[in-house]
């Protein structure tokens, strides 16, 4: 299989998954010394993952927590940023321009800020109270947080159980998500190699994946256009331009706003001959109890893209690791 | 001027203004009362309009007030909406199957509702706790509401010379700034009749407009293709897909995000040869003073917006009442 390290991909998860005894005892601090909100700050694809945390809290939780992105708060503020705020950041580079001047400034308005940041050496690093290097597996570490804030509240009793699980088979399920679906990924690749536009739709805690697929993916790293469109809005509009030719893709997930995505692809096949349904009930995850699953979904659908993402690189001749603009220019 | 009845577009604006008695009437009384948050419930072109309400308030404001699509209120829920909460929404024909779900859920959770139905008959008028019946204006009709709360919070001190020079000059600064762009909408639709695709770009208060624009205007109207991004993220992965050819537009306003748009209108010379800037300050807006301009940055916005409208509407042959499956299907 192209580009598939198992053991690599599997040590990577479950290193992530290791990462969870430093994080409560930050998290466990915080709920000992009492805190105001829980902020998510974010851009580009940070933001995207930052839109999943709320969602995943949304459905269990009466923690106050809300999702800001970097360039606005700086433009705009926040009047709920500050003294008990929690800021929760992930980076890769540690040198984002817009992430650099967010924690400075949420920091001067009191906040406290956990970073996610893989280079240990970078800037953010050094600003952040609270740092943890360990790379990429973005979602999972902000769920990691989320996750001990609320069973910290009561509100996610299944904690112990829930985790078991995951330190126990989630990295081997993800792995055989991606063996299964690379036939699929080449077939999809294929047929999607040329596309002047593609429709990404997505809903709940799937919704930052389809919106992070289609931009940080797709526009960014394989230079083709497409939109991105919640569930929940496909059918205020933008049904509209839908025709027999149009790519669409629906991501359905197993969380909450699963019926969302369901109902936009049950309606699909009516309008459109050129649609694709990435179901994430399609793939066993074997150890993982039915219930949890809604919770992983987008990881799910990661490595499910990431089969695309093999393919398509090789069909089109195209480096992912090639920027056309993207910290090339002055802008 | 084609679409373009002067007299009944300054009627409408100012019949909208006249309903500030009502709207502080309710306000008022909540604010007596005491509440916890306030929430502006919408899907669609409401959603976008609950946007604008929300970055408006969150310039100058610490009350508690967040926006939540309806849709995904009804599959996910949210905690923080019940007793104390303040829910404001809007619709035309009062019978959008997520809204009166969502209104119903809502008042259940022991939120009271403040609704601007424009058809005091349909259901959603009927259910709601106040109603405010009305035809268009919606993001005035929102804006009057936020900056009552915001006033008798202390959070806005110039609200009596702020809405005297509204009541004085915005209906007639609006009709004056559609006379003016009516040649730029016509050049416009012109050279962009026929786009593949065209993207938009804003932020702020324009975010909503922009996001609405594409979808509810091009998207359902037009029937064209279109993205919007915000200019916050502009820079994080769709500019890798812009080139020469590439239809752009940046609506560019006054508020507090008027420089994440500008970095935008900046940049895009350097790779695109076929954008346009469309920015709210080359209007004049004669009797409203400049520290008040960023308020209202989203209707002059959609003044100019609608001289493409209405020349678009008659190159392409295409009414723009006309849908091809929106309320013509099941789904």
């Amino acid at each position: 299989m192209l580009k598939f390290d198992e053991q690599k991909q599997i040590d990577s998860v479950n290193g992530a998954l290791a990462l969870r005894g430093q994080i409560n005892e930050i998290v466990d601090g915080f709920c000992k010394k009492g805190y105001k909100n829980i902020c998510w700050l974010g851009i580009g694809g940070t933001y995207a993952s930052s839109m999943q945390a709320v969602v995943h809290m949304k459905e269990k939780s009466e923690i106050d927590t809300f999702v800001e992105n970097a360039a606005e708060y700086l433009a705009t503020g926040n009047k709920r940023i500050g003294e008990g705020t929690v800021i929760v950041i992930s980076s890769v580079t540690g040198s984002t321009e817009e992430m650099v001047k967010g924690v400075k400034k949420a920091q001067e308005a009191g906040a406290k800020v956990i970073g996610f940041i893989d280079k240990e050496t970078a800037e953010l690093a050094k600003m952040v109270d609270y740092e943890i290097a360990y790379p990429t597996n973005e979602q999972l570490k902000f769920f990691m947080v989320a996750d001990r804030f609320m069973y910290n509240k009561g509100e996610f009793p299944e904690y112990d159980d829930y985790y078991a699980q995951m330190d126990a088979h989630l990295a081997n399920a993800l792995v055989e998500v991606e063996k299964c679906a690379d036939e699929f990924g080449k077939t999809f690749a294929e047929k999607h190699k040329d596309d002047s536009i593609h429709y990404f739709v997505g809903a709940g805690n799937q919704w930052g994946a389809t919106y992070s697929y289609a931009m940080c993916y797709w526009e960014e790293q394989h230079w083709i256009r497409t939109k991105s469109i919640h569930a929940s809005e496909f059918f205020h509009g933008m049904l509209e331009i839908v025709d027999r030719d149009t790519a669409v893709t629906v991501f359905v997930g197993e969380d909450s706003q699963r019926p969302l995505s369901e109902r936009v692809a049950k309606f699909l096949p009516r309008i459109c001959g050129n649609y694709t349904i990435i179901d994430t009930k399609d793939y066993e995850l074997k150890g993982i109890s039915p219930e949890y699953r809604g919770n992983i979904s987008h990881l799910v659908m990661h490595a499910v893209t990431q089969r695309i993402d093999a393919h398509l690189e090789k069909i089109n001749c195209h480096p992912m690791e090639i920027r056309r603009y993207y910290r090339r220019l002055d802008y």
